[in-house]
Formats: structure tokens, sequence, C-alpha cells
């Protein structure tokens, strides 16, 4: 149980629109909710406290774009190309996959996620509902989605294998908890969906009668954006537009592709592009236009996509990436500054997620990070959010509180059991899939 | 004193040219060098022993662009344009450097650095020998410069500040306790020399009659570069070969801007261009054409440059960035391998500095790290070059071993006081800079 908590004497982040840092601060926590932020201690308060000298607070990150079981493919057919890879390497093995060894791997990537700071992710795969029951038990908040696919024509909603699943996990998980896990709707994407449009408007109705947000992988490699202009004359954001797709709070992850007017879209409809820099680098996808995309209004949050792909999941490194490529590539060192990063990884990932987290404020969730600035690539700090940034590691947090509640503090896994997890990978999710 | 000690059951890269893994290796060390690397046990051996299982050792890191007293300007005037930070902040700042607060920002400099894996630097900056004094007590290895300047006309080598300190450096420390300090010849670069060309003759005269390395920036900024086109008709690559500058081994930091021709002028005169992807992106410089250059011959190493623009020393960000900027850029998922970006990292930065560093083969100095493959972020591994490259993070190095001395273990610095670092810092280093 989440109990009430003062942490004190403590720099924080409010990640408010007029980036506040308190000096000395209190921030009281109750029944997983923050319930005040100040430089004066609150009055007859009687809980625990948790004194936060020479530590940062901030929100927890949100990881906008996820794929946690692939954790488990970590380095798998790396330094292969894109088709290979998939074809070769993780497809077949994605195939082996059953419900025991997706909790072991889940249990895997949400603790490196804890670790580095995450406190809430937006999650497509497969299997959902084993993914769900390792969260919770960690602890984390997650928006859960399918990644609804259709590879061949023919369309039944009542046999049709995500459409069954969209319906099962809205019914049994949507909003449990307080809203600690919430059910999206979603697809994989248009160029695993084009040969039956019909899933596409299926979905786009269930979300809004449902009152669901949305989320999919939108124009990411260049070939995915020409062949849907080849398809249907339209980009994959103008496409979905014409679904009713973004009439619902929606989450289009990568975007390395899109347009100027698809920016308009995204913007016009309150879309959030969630920027991934390492996968997309990584898999040679391209450069997301992410200092324009803002400036056409677009909210922009951060994802780090499967540890497949990235091959990590430490937070501060794809922060600090977010913040530095495109510096880099555009020539402008002021291209992305280290506060627009670290709103990308806060409130602009709550927005996405539609959760009251990602902000220091009274109401929102409790849903915290410490950042140890003693550590010697903290020092010296000549301004919080620069060296939150561009100096700090995800070895820098020392407490993840999710909801109220302290699941990580100095090194130590409070609701996993790390070496537990170890040893039914090695015995049981590692055979299985790699036989 | 560096003792006898023999490295078992661990994962060792040989980094030699096969890319060889040895399982359940055993590497033995002896007076400071790598005596035997195998699979069978050393007959006979003594001495002091350390179980490698679960780990993997390689050789250390070879910071080969950096600028150590820095790390006190991390993150100071961040946000501000390329000149805007130099004229307000940086160059102002280091107008009060006096060699006590040098000692204490190199202390901590070094610190970051041990933690995070490197055992060799090849530094540029001013008040070297308050530098070097703290590099010895630390147990690093560095190949050290000045970076001459001459921003006014007329040259006198025997008043001129750099020449007289290069003479004063070579005398006193080239060669320094076998070779853990050895002193380059330098420039800072054209743009801050172009105004006494005297001085290029001088330094390419003094490196070759003393048999001493260069080091210097190169084309970091496409102005810096057209400058020097405008200026003498020849980029700094061409210009640097006409004065004999390359006919020593050579270090040329950055690279951005090199052409073609300039690829060819140094893969002919074995200059190595060292890599600083980091900086490079953060400060708006631009993306060095690594591939290219690799594949025109030229020797690739990597540098974290200085703390103010990167802003930390975690080796294992810049080397994954390294490895996957290019794949992005280029549109090639396979642009920079694992195994290149761990050869930038390692042997490659050995060739730069002139030393027998950065592979683990009898004779070569015992710089060794050992990496915890038991972490969480660190599980599975497919593949562990894949794991090191795109997995690590510093904070995985337990081990730290410079020249047959354990200088770092289980997150204990063992030769540097941290703690009165700190108070230093606090205490002099940090008033005296920033008042």
């Amino acid at each position: 149980m989440a109990t009430d908590l003062l942490i004190s004497n403590v720099t924080a982040l409010l990640m408010d629109p007029a980036h506040t840092v308190l000096d000395r601060a209190y921030v009281q926590v109750s029944e997983g909710k923050i319930v005040s932020v100040g430089q004066t201690r609150p009055q007859g308060f009687d809980g625990s406290q948790l004194d936060g000298r020479g530590q940062v607070l901030l929100p927890g990150f949100v990881n906008a774009h996820s794929h946690i079981p692939m954790t488990l493919m970590r380095g798998y057919g790396g330094g292969h190309g894109l088709q290979d890879w998939l074809e070769g390497y993780i497809f077949p093995a994605e195939a082996r996959w059953d419900d025991r060894a997706i909790r072991a791997a889940t249990a895997l990537g949400a603790a490196e996620m804890i670790a580095s700071g995450i406190t809430c992710i937006a999650d497509m795969y497969m299997q959902n509902e084993a993914i769900i029951q390792v969260l919770v038990e960690a602890g984390l908040s997650a928006n859960i989605c399918t990644g609804a696919l259709a590879l061949k024509p023919g369309f039944d909603p009542d046999t049709h294998p995500e459409c069954l699943l969209q319906r099962r996990l809205t019914e049994r998980w949507h909003g449990w908890n307080g809203g600690q896990i919430a059910i999206d709707a979603s697809l994989h994407a248009e160029y695993t969906s084009y040969q039956e449009p019909a899933l596409w408007t299926w979905m786009a109705r269930y979300a809004q009668d449902h009152g669901l947000g949305f989320h999919v992988h939108l124009s990411e490699t260049e070939r995915e954006h020409r062949d849907c202009l080849q398809r249907h004359g339209l980009t994959p954001a103008a496409l979905f537009e014409r679904c009713g797709l973004w009439d619902v709070r929606s989450i289009a992850a990568h975007c390395v592709w899109t347009t100027p007017a698809d920016w308009d879209i995204l913007a016009r409809h309150g879309v959030t592009a969630v920027h991934a820099p390492t996968s997309n680098l990584k898999l040679g996808s391209g450069v997301a236009p992410i200092p324009a995309m803002r400036r056409a209004g677009v909210n922009i949050a951060l994802g780090t996509d499967g540890v497949s792909s990235n091959n990590a999941t430490d937070f501060f490194f794809d922060m600090k990436l977010a913040a530095i490529l495109h510096n880099g590539v555009s020539r402008d060192p002021t291209a992305v500054t280290a506060w627009e990063a670290l709103e990308m990884a806060t409130v602009n990932g709550g927005k996405a997620l539609g959760r009251k987290t990602g902000r220091l404020q009274p109401g929102y969730d409790a849903d915290l990070i410490l950042v140890d600035f003693d550590a010697p690539n903290l020092i010296p700090c000549h301004d919080v959010a620069e060296s939150l940034v561009f100096s700090a590691h995800g070895s820098n947090v020392t407490m993840n509180m999710c909801r109220g509640k302290v699941i990580y503090k100095d090194g130590q896994f409070l609701t996993l059991d790390l070496d537990a997890v170890k040893k039914e990978l090695a015995d049981y999710a590692m055979p299985k899939l790699f036989g």
C-alpha cells in the first residue's frame, strides 16, 4: 500500500510551463497523489519522511512507446540489415512466446525501466494480459495495446484475434486500480493492416465508443511512408485522419518521414508524436523532424522502442540523444533545449498517455524520482536542467515512486525479485525462445 | 605498486583483428604488462587472483581527445549559441584558472573517466603540469599537449608561451614512469594560430626532432574549414600537410568538415581522426563522415571532448552514439558495427596515442576493465560486442586497471580521495572560477 510521505529539503523540478525549480522544497504525497508542493513544511504532517538533501526530485519518466517483452531480444541478430534481422531473428523468436516467457521477459524489462526512472509506459505487444500481470506487480502504470494486424483480406470483428483481445482487455483491465492500467485501441501500422481497411474503421469506432486512446506506428521508415502514398494516395497520417483514428487521444510512434501537411493533421487533432531517436538511428530509419514538428504545434513525447532495437532502456540516454541529435543535424546548438527534452520525457508523455503524471502538482499521480546530485558525474551543477539532460545516467536514480509507492530505492527493487526473474529467464524463457 | 595478478574465468575480448572472444579465459598481468592470455591456467602462478566469472574483460578505453579540467564547466552557459557560450561563459571562467583549481577540476574529471572505464587519455589544455600531477596520482596514462596558440603576429620561439611550455613539458615529463606520461606537440587549431605560420613550422620541426606525436583540432566547424580555405587556398588538413605537421604520429580531433581529399592526406600519413560525436551534435557542429573516412583508410578513434560540451564522460554513451549515429544519418543499419565502435574506443585509440594499449595481448600495457554482465541491462547476452556497445553503461564497470594497478573497484576509487576532491571543489575551485 502507498503510504503518506513527505519528501523534504529537495530540489524540485515542477515541470510547469514556467520551468520552476524549487530549492529546499517539500513535496507531500498521500494515497498515491501529490497533495502539496512548496518551500514551507506542511503543518501537522505525521507520516513517513524522506530527506532529499543533495538530490533532485522530478516526475518519473513516461516511456511513450515500448514493446517490453522484447527485452529478451537484446542484441539478438544485431549487425544485420532490417529485413534479415526481422525475418531471420525477431519473427522466428516471437513465434515461440508463451505467457510464462512473456512474464519473465516483462519482469526483466520492468526492472531496467524502473532503475532508469521510468514510472509509466505505453506498451504495444501481444499476450498483453501476461504483461499486465507483471506490470501491476511491479507497480508501474501502463497504457497497453495489442498492435492489431490485418495481414490478409477478410475481416470479421467477431473472429479477428486482436478485436477479440481488444474487447477482453478493455472489459477486464481498462481503468484498473484507479487507472494504473489503461487500455488503448491500436493498429500496429498501415503497412501491416492495409489488407483489411475495415479494421481501421472498426478500431476508430471502438475507441470512440469506449473512450479509449489510440496507439500506432506512423511513418517510421521511408518505405512505409512511400508505399502508403502509392497504395492510397495519402500519407499514413492523412489516411488515419480520414478513418477517424485521430479523433481520440492518440500516440503516433516514430513519425520520421512525416511531412509538414502531416504535422498540421497531428497538431490539429492533438496527436502526440513519440520520438524514439535511439531506435531510429540504430535501425537506419533516419532522423525525425522534431524541432519542425514542435514548431508546427505537435506534442512530442519520448520512447525507447523495444530493447530489440535500442538495445537498452536507459531513459537518460534517449533524453540526451533527443536533446543533442537535432542540434547536430540542423547545425543549431539551440534546436532542442534541455527543458524541451525534459518536457518530452515527462509532461508531454503524461499528455500522450492521458494521465495526470509528468508534473509536480497537487492532484497529479505521485510518480516521482530522486536523482543523486552528489555523484561525480553531476558535480558541479551550474544548471539543474542541463545536468539532468546532458550529464545524468540512469544509475544516478536513487528512488522511483509510482502512484505513491516506492518501488526502487538505492539500487534495490522493492516489488520485483530480480534473482527469481534471472532464474526464470535462464531456466525457462531463454531456452523457450532461443533453444 | 602494481602486483602480479591473474584474472580467471572471464569472457575476454582480445580486440584483435579476428574479433576473438575467449570464454573462461585467464589473463595474467605482471609489472604493468599483460604477460599471457589464454584458456588454460598459467602454470606455477602464485600472485593475486581475481575471479572474473559473469564478467567481461576488455581493454580500458582510450579517450583520444579531452580537455579534462573543463569538467568544472559542466553545463555552464548551456543553451546558448556557440559564440555567446564561448565569449560569455567559457573564456571568462578560463581566465581565472590557477594550478590549484586546475588540480581539483582534473581530479573530478579523472574520477568520472575512471568510473566509465577510461584508462588512457590524450588531453589538450593549459597549465599542463598541474594536470599531469593529478593524472599521475590517479594512475591514468596520458598524452599531454598545450594546444599552442598564435592570436597575434610576432613569433619568437624563445618567448612564445606555449613553445616554452612545450620544451619544459618535453624535458620533464615525456616518457615519465615508463611512458605513463607522454608529451605531444600541438596546435590548438588553424583558426587560433594563423596569425603566425612560423609556429606551425616550428612545431612540426620540434615534434620531429624530439620524436613526439602531434595533436590538433581539425575542421570541427564549417566556418573554421571555410575560413582556412579562404585564407590559404588549402583545407586545414592540406595546410598542415604542407607544414610537415602530419609527418609524425598525429591526432586530428573532430574532422567534421573534412573532404575526400583530406581523408587521402590523413590516411597517407597515418593520422588518426578522433570522432567526438556527442560534442559535435551538442554544439551544432554537424556529423563527421566517419564511415567514409574509415573506408578511405583513416584510423578512427573516439573522444569525449571537454565536459563543457559533452556534458559528461560516460565513454559508453559516446561509443553507442558513434555506433548508431551514422546508421541513422546514412540510413544504413550496418554503417558502423559494434566491433568497429569497440575498435574506435580501444585499439584505434592506442594507435592514436602511440601506446601499446587497447588490446589483450602479451606485451601490451595491462590497461583492463571488467564489466558486470549480471546487471539487468546486460541480460540476456546474445552477443558480447553488441551488449557492450549498445546496452552497457559506465555504471556496469566494476574494475579499472591502469598499467597493472587496480585504480577502481566496485564503485570505489583507490587512487583518488573523492570526498577530499569534492571539498576542494566547493571550498576553492568553484568560488575561484565562478565567484
